[in-house]
């Protein structure tokens, strides 16, 4: 391990990334045994949600607890990142006082910051530009339900719909899986058109595409619908993000719609075993139809339970855990026992 | 065990109510004797709050880590409910990621949804209709306090004031115990002119009325204080429920002042031994006034105490556990160290 | 122990306060050698914060699960204080809900009455006069980090700018322990100007001139920077209260700028080897200068860590445990066994 923080899956190898599926998959199964394995007892995570989530929320906060710690939830508003305070202070203490930290921000410098000056690992659970856990979450639910013969490199992935961090994140995971990766979707809503991150752009499809010169996998950015043949996987996000307010006001439905929604035509043109995918939550009716979203192929309620079993094997990857300084623990607890015992307790 | 959910409690036969109450009795002394019962130890809690809550909050959030486990606070605003989402997929994807749900809602039909697509088993923390945890611990507060000589279904309760969704639960709850029922308040505000819930009006009475042909109960709703004459409880709540905005103008003093206001005389008129009784919040000086809130008489706050026991007992009551299938947990646990002992953990 | 609560380190003894201390270091090196006492298994800790806070926040919630106990936030609108409902009612049934509060207040009225009427331990999490868990925080800090032959009574700690409740705490612990404290603000800003408290005046430096005379410290206020020469501590904080609203106007800029900035000069006037503590968050370039709080000598660090530390010797100190009753719990135990046999559990 020389990575501290889970900020973006691509600071990770394959193998690394395959690592923690595997312990997703074994401590899901422990704990649907009715095991729960306390590698973190003790152990505090610090959640930072500058924006209202469900999913991302309650999966960390149940991960850390089915582990044997404690999370604290600081939601918006009750801590600021760089305010009166600068994000630097902030993190030199919160990193001193949890074991822990993970952030869903506005903005991918501050949870990139954060991650530089806190001691603490942190993890990214969701910024402008990415959304990595996700990202491990789609990545256990596609090799729990892969086509029979395949293995997940064999996989094709068709993204439809806007270039969102969701959309980004699955191109960056195929493409470090080594698997074919699409997004259809309309020009001016492509990855190569910037996606959703702020500031200093940064050359998405590049770092896609370094992926694939190792591990052999493919990008294809198209408005054809001719480019989701043979998926194995058609994913789709809202037609609006979370960060919609930056942008400009013409309305998603017009450029999106018919063309981009997730219809049963639209499954069956991918093929008839594609399976239906979606980070939730969704607009029905919009980006996708119930007959899809409810139907017999679709993955997303799978996948929604998945982000809990996901996050459970980042944190136990990530969480700093040493083993009982025997020696020294005896010494301080007879000292704090003759204090206890002075005062009554 | 035939219902997943504590939505009402009209959905329990006397049995199974009087079940909970024993269960909540024998947790408390446990707990007061220092021995805290690990009967949901590593579940987890959601608790939903549209509302502000103190007593419902602290009450769940106590009892759920009392008996081992943990509980999650959604607070209003944090957790959308009904809105992009619909509620049904909320409820899908929440009832995966906790083992158990409470929520506390503006709109009766919301928790009855989350109920009903939730895999997991939904309490209702309150809603405009009713009050259903309350009621439990109002039931555990009578039979700890009983009159000497007097089994539950000889008492009888007096309601004084207005039709809010607590005055409705406990027609519920003393006409599914074979009690005397009394709501002493003025018309327009009696259980019979609807309560507070929102929406297609249901025939409270008439659920009230059923349940005492089989309990051997009585209800009486009257604006003539003679009705509440040899009461053993008398009960009031505040004269401005939290759905308060949706009503006219007009002010409650006018309204309920002086006639409805609790005083010494008041429970003179009930009897010498009748007991004070109600949910809090109080406002001291409109329904009641100080001498009976603090009078020896009073139980209000052992009743709010109780919340927490009564509350304990639902959840231990309610919150699936399963034995450890010791062979597969052997497995996954074989699995997951492989992978810990690799990454060096 | 007489004391129940901890809202004001003048109602203990310095020697009180020093187990706490002793307390504070023997758990600290415990946890840091991997064993976390259970001290406070299944207990609860109730968390009011009127206020936005992150140190305190923190540092309770960790240090209370770090303890084996749980602690709940209840943040600023969720629970109301003093609003509808009177506080005396609200502590009475807090109180009987958990184990032990703390709470962060508006008005240090509020945490008192909340002392006074709650069964429950409570703790001040800072009002507009004081901030006793910071104090403690700061001791711990200071003899840690005691100069090379000194003891704590010998040492001086000279507090640079405005007389903030920080500023006014320093003054109480410092004299409570023999320390020579010294203010050194401008006129309008000092603590004989009475602070930040609200409502009737204190005489603020009476207290401290009391624990003077039985612990031999002395205290200076003063606009002459020659006060600060030879103090062992430099201290400071921001030059706007949490309080400030109710300031008037004025530019603490031009109040506080340049002369009360801790700058290297001014460090260097205190002495070589003085170190720099601040309570946090700070204003980098208003209050201190990078070149201090950065620099070797700065403590606020540690610092700020050691809240974590003091209050988990607070909350050992205060909280009630008591042994089991194994004879009622085992009675209460079979009972409860009997009904979840009943229902199948």
């Amino acid at each position: 391990m020389t990575v501290k923080d889970y900020i973006d899956t691509n600071d990770f190898t394959k193998e690394e990334l395959l690592d923690m599926i595997e312990l997703a998959i074994s401590l899901k199964a422990m704990i649907k045994a009715n095991r729960y394995p306390q590698l973190l007892k003790d152990k505090t995570l610090g959640m930072i949600f500058q924006q209202v989530s469900t999913r991302t929320r309650i999966s960390f906060e149940t991960a850390m607890t089915d582990l044997g710690g404690h999370a604290q939830f600081y939601g918006p508003g009750t801590i600021q990142l760089g305010g009166h305070e600068t994000i630097e202070d902030s993190a030199r203490v919160m990193g001193s006082l949890v074991d822990i930290l993970m952030a869903r921000v506005d903005r991918h410098i501050d949870v990139a910051n954060l991650a530089k000056y806190s001691a603490a690992p942190v993890i990214n659970g969701m910024s402008e530009l990415n959304h990595p856990t996700q990202e491990l979450g789609d990545l256990l639910t596609m090799i729990e339900n892969l086509p029979a013969g395949k293995k997940i490199e064999d996989c094709k992935l068709a993204f439809i719909g806007d270039a969102t961090q969701v959309c980004v994140s699955l191109m960056f995971i195929c493409s470090k899986m080594g698997m074919d990766f699409v997004q259809f979707g309309p020009k001016g809503h492509q990855i190569t058109d910037g996606g959703l991150q702020v500031g200093n752009k940064i050359d998405l499809l590049a770092i896609g595409q370094k992926n694939c010169e190792v591990s052999g996998g493919t990008i294809t950015i198209s408005d054809d619908i001719e480019s989701i043949k043979n998926a194995d996987f058609v994913y789709t996000d809202v037609w609006y993000g979370l960060y919609d307010e930056e942008e400009s006001g013409t309305s998603y439905m017009d450029i999106f719609y018919p063309k981009y929604q997730v219809t049963p035509e639209l499954m069956a043109l991918a093929g008839p075993d594609a399976k239906f995918m979606h980070c939730l939550p969704a607009t029905r009716g919009e980006e996708v139809v119930d007959e899809v979203m409810d139907g017999k192929n679709s993955l997303c309620w799978i996948e929604a339970e998945n982000r809990k079993h996901s996050i459970r094997a980042i944190l136990a990857y990530l969480c700093p855990v040493a083993p009982e300084d025997t020696a020294a623990a005896d010494k301080a607890e007879a000292r704090a026992n003759a204090v206890l015992a002075k005062i009554g307790k």
